[in-house]
């Protein structure tokens, strides 16, 4: 692995690192309050359009975070959806 | 301009969109409670890793992306701090 892939991939997992935890406070406490469903939406398509410029840069640090984090963002909208209307 | 980075720049603007309400709310509220630090800090030096990684790939949308967001993520870090004590 390169130089920059490890500077990559560190980046990778930091920033996916600070972001699961809210997905899981979100699971946990079935919260949603203060998310808003618009932020989540635009935030889900602009990872999802992410990981397609990492498939497209060829880019292995890019792809493997932003898989796991449109998946996060995907829960996300899907928790806001579900509990929001309680 | 090539196809590629205006998917790029779609996913930079999304993305970056989605999180300035945040750091807009925090600066206006000045409640910190839901924000703990060690996550802020990681995404902080994520961010920026990021950016190093998008200044070596010369990819204009990661550059621009990340610089707005390692900003950003540095208010939120000061503003933990400051208003955390509190």
């Amino acid at each position: 692995m390169d130089y920059i892939e490890i500077i990559g991939f560190s980046a990778a997992t930091l920033t996916t690192a600070a972001f699961l935890p809210q997905v899981y406070k979100t699971w946990k406490t079935k919260d949603v309050s203060g998310l808003s469903l618009p932020m989540l939406f635009m935030f889900f398509i602009g990872v999802f359009l992410w990981l397609v410029y990492g498939v497209y840069k060829e880019s292995p640090s890019m792809i493997s975070a932003n898989a796991v984090t449109v998946v996060s963002a995907f829960f996300l909208v899907y928790f806001k959806i579900k509990y929001g209307k309680k």
